[in-house]
């Protein structure tokens, strides 16, 4: 009726009414002020019994306040609006713990796609309570290249590979001479911390350097800088220090330098993981492995889009990789 | 059915279905197995049709990353979740440039409470594109007690005090003999800026300070840092610097510690906006106005569902207050 009114397609219809979608601002104009005349939304939850569409994307977050959770989000958020979906979060634990409750509680909204991560929730579990949602995983192979690509994927997945960036760090650091390198954890059980410290291993063993010490943090700033403080008062120190995300190399530098009163790069040299938006910041100004969020958003926008178009087509794989970004912790 | 099966009542099968609300472990797994082997969830599209709610809740943020904000996110969609919602993120601008379109597409995934800020969305504009959401304010009152409280709001809302955070940190500034002060400001149209700076306005006033010198900022850390330069490069510096917000507050510390070569509190004192959970971070350590997150999270969860329960009660208001956290960068 409005598509009638304003004597445009109902695909005009339907552009008008999100906000991202691209029309000319007259013709917009013309469609919302006659929708409003017709008292006329668009309503999703009826249109979702018919198209079998709830246009809802289900995010599992763990329940964990990560930065670069946060800021992932936030630009899915905003890609997936101007794609006509709204983001659904849902939180959950990072051991696994409420798998079954929080997938049946999430199964109950609909969503036409869900985005996992595969240490928030196992493959097998998610695939047993998703009726017509499309899950996106997101992988941490432990090699260098996708796993299982001969066998097939049993899902579309984003996977990220570490290979290059780790190598260009540990590179970077032999340059300057160092020996002995530690590596703070991150949560034990995540894939993401246990593919980093897994490619550190292999890499250094590739290029003749002992395994590195290993100090248990949980990828937190507060654990982190307790490790440090071990690492050095407890254990025999390092010349340099990877840290299993950003924010654990914050808590490593403010311990070096605040209580253990070392230079940050000259006594000890630190690599983060991730690159967030707080790591140029003048105060840490970090050198660490960076994961482009904006190509992260849209490999995984991608992956869901083409889904949601073509239920049939196989099994995709997006691969997103990393690069060393240089700033002052190491020199 | 489920409940006949396990022998159960039909709430004890809603509370199996949502991860944080109470039941026993046991009787938790008998209701869940029973639902799988039927399998059995509760379609929330369906109940929707029917009860007329569709349990979510949208959440209007502002096209701006900020640290508080996503911490807020975090916290609401755990509390949320616990009551059987879930929470829809819906991105806008500050300069209430999309409101229209926003919430013509907001409107279309029919929620049931939409929380906005009244920097982000008018009050006005949003009454007219719901029709039973219950749209909760987040408001920064301009005086020190509730604004139009005689009239009654004409929403629920949360009103955000700043006298007593503000009052406790020129205080403490005074007694440490400050005379020129600044304020690093966040978004010139924003609410939260013109409320704090109004604040700090009247109360140095009313304590013999003269007016804070104004350095005009975003809220972002690499606007406040350039806006400290500034103003000591171009401007004649000031002994202490308020920054609208703690982000903020973080590259007014860096500027002049790391570029302009004075010392953080001894020569320039800092106070901050938010308490976010980085302020404590030993390069910042940042003494600042706080905001009890999980009070305010607390307040709006319990407006949604006193209003869900009683669609016709009276509006009300909560209050939330702040206090000065006292850390490094004042002394």
């Amino acid at each position: 009726m409005v598509a009638q009114r304003a004597n445009v397609s109902r695909v005009a219809v339907s552009r008008a009414f999100n906000p991202h979608a691209s029309l000319k601002p007259a013709k917009r104009e013309l469609i919302l002020r006659i929708a409003q005349e017709l008292n006329y939304t668009p309503d999703r939850a009826a249109r979702a019994l018919v198209s079998g569409r709830s246009h809802l994307v289900g995010v599992i977050v763990p329940d964990v306040c990560s930065h670069w959770e946060s800021q992932e989000i936030d630009a899915l958020t905003t890609a997936l609006q101007a794609e006509g979906f709204a983001t659904l979060l849902f939180k959950t634990r990072i051991d696994y713990s409420m798998d079954e409750q929080l997938l049946a509680y999430m199964r109950g909204f609909n969503p036409d796609s869900v985005i996992a991560f595969v240490e928030n929730v196992k493959p097998a579990t998610l695939a047993r309570f998703l009726d017509r949602a499309v899950p996106i995983y997101v992988h941490y192979p432990r090699s260098g290249a996708p796993e299982e690509s001969q066998a097939g994927p049993l899902h579309d997945r984003l996977n990220v590979l570490h290979r290059t960036g780790v190598e260009q760090a540990v590179s970077l650091l032999q340059g300057y001479g160092v020996r002995r390198i530690a590596y703070v954890s991150g949560v034990d059980k995540s894939r993401a911390n246990t593919a980093r410290e897994h490619m550190l291993r292999v890499v250094m063993a590739e290029r003749g350097l002992a395994p590195p010490i290993i100090a248990a943090s949980d990828f937190s700033y507060d654990r982190a800088y307790a490790a440090t403080l071990d690492l050095f008062r407890v254990g025999e120190g390092a010349d340099a220090i990877f840290a299993a995300n950003d924010v654990g190399a914050f808590g490593v530098i403010d311990a070096l330098r605040h209580e253990l009163n070392l230079r940050v790069p000259e006594d000890v040299k630190v690599v983060g993981f991730d690159d967030i938006a707080q790591s140029h910041w003048k105060s840490y100004n970090l050198t660490t492995v960076k994961f482009d969020l904006e190509e992260r958003v849209r490999a995984l926008v991608r992956l869901i889009l083409r889904r949601l178009n073509n239920p049939d087509a196989p099994a995709l794989e997006e691969t997103l990789n990393t690069r060393l970004v240089v700033r002052g912790t190491v020199g």
